[in-house]
């Protein structure tokens, strides 16, 4: 019967079936396109290789709404080409309004800007990841505030989501945060009615523009915000960021109240800066006493602005004389405390931890000068 | 009809009802007696304008008791004399015996002994409000405790509601209660009866004298505490205080036990003060020996104390020496750590950050001694 | 009646019954057995002086079950020979793997160990009890972790209880884990399966062997972890230990990003024990040159090294030379951050409060040695 020509036809048409089906589960050679896999075949492997992060993909909003693993990940080899990061391009594929927000934001040119930092570029490679590169990596990583693979929203919108970058010696608005009345009523609350979290006042609505209501720079109308292009932006630019911010403080507070609040905390930023022009002045004027040692032309260069003196930002911590260590701890550790906890209304960190430690970075830098003068005067 | 007589009685009348209806509305004239105006006049504004403290408002306890904007703040005139803000002579018309209290505290006094210290003064006034007065402000403001205007008891008992100006460099209460084992049980659990919080031992039953139980002074019998004019408390007077402090912890602990910890605390602040005592020494020493600079008679006078040498409060930290600059850090951030941690039972707070920071003093005050003899004796 | 037969056997069993009474009310002497007491005994006097830790009893699983007063503490007399601590040993009795795990661990040498350190005996006696000894006392007291007399193994088990003692200058990890994406994801949720707490890591599945998993010393391979006689491990017990921490770090993670992980902070250690031998060197340099002032020979002997020059653990925090002042800071409370918050994920306590403070130190020291060197050499 096998043989006979219905018998042939059957075996013939059951090897085509065979080789149709063998055909689709080889799948086509990988680099020209996906394997046609199944998300079970990943969570066959990973329920039981990467437990934890499998059961928060479980439980999150994404396994509830089809999202698995191949929708991000695609295959092991694009996965592993990224080293399994999904980068945002990827989340706005779905994410289209918060990619776009996101990309008007600083947040979407951290990893770069970092990248060309005379300090960045100072770190032996091997350790740069534990150092800058974990919170600058916001750039590339969604997952930063909104930690995967559970991808939270409830998480995401806790001030401690920002903090985990937004902390420590040279940033620490965390700390400034936590120690105002805002950051106090909200950690016994817990309720944004009440009090203002991180985003109620930098990303509100949800927005992912996280430069909402930046107003003003470093130093007033000397030096305003810049944009992502690092050009200054316009008066009225500025006027319309201000604007926009007391919409967000007027949801509570009266007009008059917000407007006096902000505009104390523009004064409190000056005159942390008039500080810090005092210690920058003292160092000029003993580099140009030729008493700074080593010099500038003694040292290694600076990576970016070469044989220079780079006093505040991008001065290094690295190789560079007494004077102007004193002067780095000042700008980098202390004056960021008087600029932001104005308008983060931290009294500590405005007073104690900032404005008191400029004083003594000033008495330091000075003492400096006149004991160098001492201790040189003698050889000329 | 209508001039008949029964029309013009009807008309008179009707005049005469418009009449006292527009003179209840207009009220009487401003500064001899507040506006007859309803609350609801108040909220058809504010509920639109400020969302957020009318929110607050509609959720306390004032609210449901009937006590609203007019209660407090009277009417806009009023309110914008004070900048909005409701003293505690207003308060105390309700809360009699808590004003009474607080008046015995020196929280009653701390804005103007704030407004005549040196540290203040040197504070260029534009900026003050962010710096001192945004908590030494407790003494015209019983919202400090209870936030305005949800006034809830829950938050002014809650050991952050204390935090919000009890910490910072100089007085990092909030920081040693943290660190202990008092404050870690606590926060683990949110009860008071298995461990205290501030009000527990400095204001127990819901006293509003927080002076209650504080015994000892900067150091011991030789430096006793002082009451609210600064006259020092006699000996009787310590150690009411002290057995008044005992029977808050005999609350959990035995009477042995509870003497012993504040007995060990007490030698642990004499012993701080005993290292401080070293660092002026060292430097009164090089100011006989002509050695400071600036020295007392050419820089800028002290505020309140002149042209002289001033070490520990009210010493500034602008315009002194280096070896002053060295010792304010000493006295002002450090001491203040060895001497109120061991009453905090903080061992981070005594040790690490108290006592090895204050030999670390010693030791810079005593190079700094030796490099200001060594670099200035060939001029002799 | 009384005197008949029958009455004098009634009178005689009386008697006999009365004295049996007396008998065991009174007890034994004291030094040859306890008294034989009921716990009411205690109670009848405790809930009322105590209330605070009776109540606490009262709601303990060891109330629950029977275990009492008498069984930890026996009586007074056994109780104020320990000043009513009770010894490891003790609850050993009951909790006996625990026990043996404990003796595995470095805290049950923490107290010894402390006796022995130079830092230890140069604070004055009867101030040691608030500095190491309320920590280092762990050795001798259960109650340390699990805090008496609730011993609620939720308590014990937070971060929290950790934090108590493994925080401060010279160990921040409590401010390393906080300030990391475990300790960040483990507040906000405080759910063990999402983020690591300290035993998920240190003591897993409830181990009380707290050096679990610790494979790297100080310096790596030069000087690896030492067991409690204080003898490096071997290179396969190091390879174990990682291996037994990396099945941790797998329960959530994939065992490349773990592994890459730990490699990454063993390389962070290494490279900050770098600058830390830097800064040794000179030092050492400057006291071949005889600029050290005081001298090693001018100075009190070490407690325990004599006279010698002693640069990192066990070096004094008195009565050093400024240079060595200067290396304390960096080797005491600033390598401790970069080795250790590698392996904890702390971006800030790597970077800002570690890497960049070593740097500013190293800059610090060279510079007081070309002070020193100008200073000192025109007296040659």
């Amino acid at each position: 019967m096998l043989f006979s020509p219905k018998g042939r036809l059957g075996i013939f048409f059951l090897l085509a079936a065979a080789g149709l089906y063998l055909f689709a589960c080889a799948g086509t050679p990988k680099k020209e396109q996906p394997y046609e896999i199944d998300v079970g075949f990943c969570i066959s492997c990973h329920q039981e290789r990467t437990p934890g992060l499998f059961q928060s993909w479980v439980e999150s909003k994404h396994a509830k709404n089809g999202v698995h693993c191949i929708t991000c990940h695609i295959d092991h080899q694009a996965a592993s080409e990224q080293k399994s990061m999904v980068l945002p391009e990827k989340c706005g594929e779905c994410h289209r309004k918060q990619l776009e927000e996101f990309k008007k934001a600083r947040h979407s040119i951290s990893f770069e800007r970092m990248r060309i930092q005379g300090e960045y570029l100072g770190i032996p490679q091997e350790i740069r990841a534990a150092f800058c590169e974990r919170c600058h990596m916001v750039e590339k990583r969604c997952n930063s505030c909104h930690s995967s693979h559970r991808f939270s929203l409830k998480e995401a919108r806790d001030p401690d989501a920002c903090s985990t970058c937004h902390l420590g010696p040279d940033h620490p608005y965390k700390e400034m945060y936590e120690t105002s009345l805002h950051g106090t009523i909200y950690k016994m609350t817990q309720n944004p009615e009440r009090a203002p979290r991180c985003i109620t006042c930098h990303m509100p609505g949800g927005s992912h523009n996280s430069s909402f209501g930046i107003a003003r720079g470093p130093a007033g109308t000397r030096s305003p915000v810049v944009d992502l292009k690092e050009i200054p932006i316009s008066k009225e630019e500025q006027e319309r960021r201000r604007a926009e911010m007391l919409n967000v403080c007027t949801g509570c507070h009266s007009r008059r109240f917000a407007q006096e609040q902000l505009e104390n905390a523009d004064q409190v930023k000056e005159a942390g800066f008039f500080l810090q022009e005092e210690g920058k002045k003292a160092i000029e004027e003993i580099a140009r006493e030729g008493l700074l040692y080593p010099s500038v032309a003694e040292r290694m260069p600076h990576p970016t602005e070469g044989r220079a003196l780079v006093l505040a930002d991008p001065q290094l911590y690295v190789g560079t004389s007494y004077m102007e260590r004193l002067f780095f701890t000042m700008f980098k550790f202390h004056t960021i405390r008087v600029w932001k906890s104005g308008y983060h209304f931290s009294p500590a960190y405005t007073h104690g931890y900032g404005w008191t430690e400029m004083q003594l970075d000033l008495i330091d830098i000075r003492e400096e000068s006149e004991k160098l003068r001492e201790l040189f005067k003698k050889e000329k």
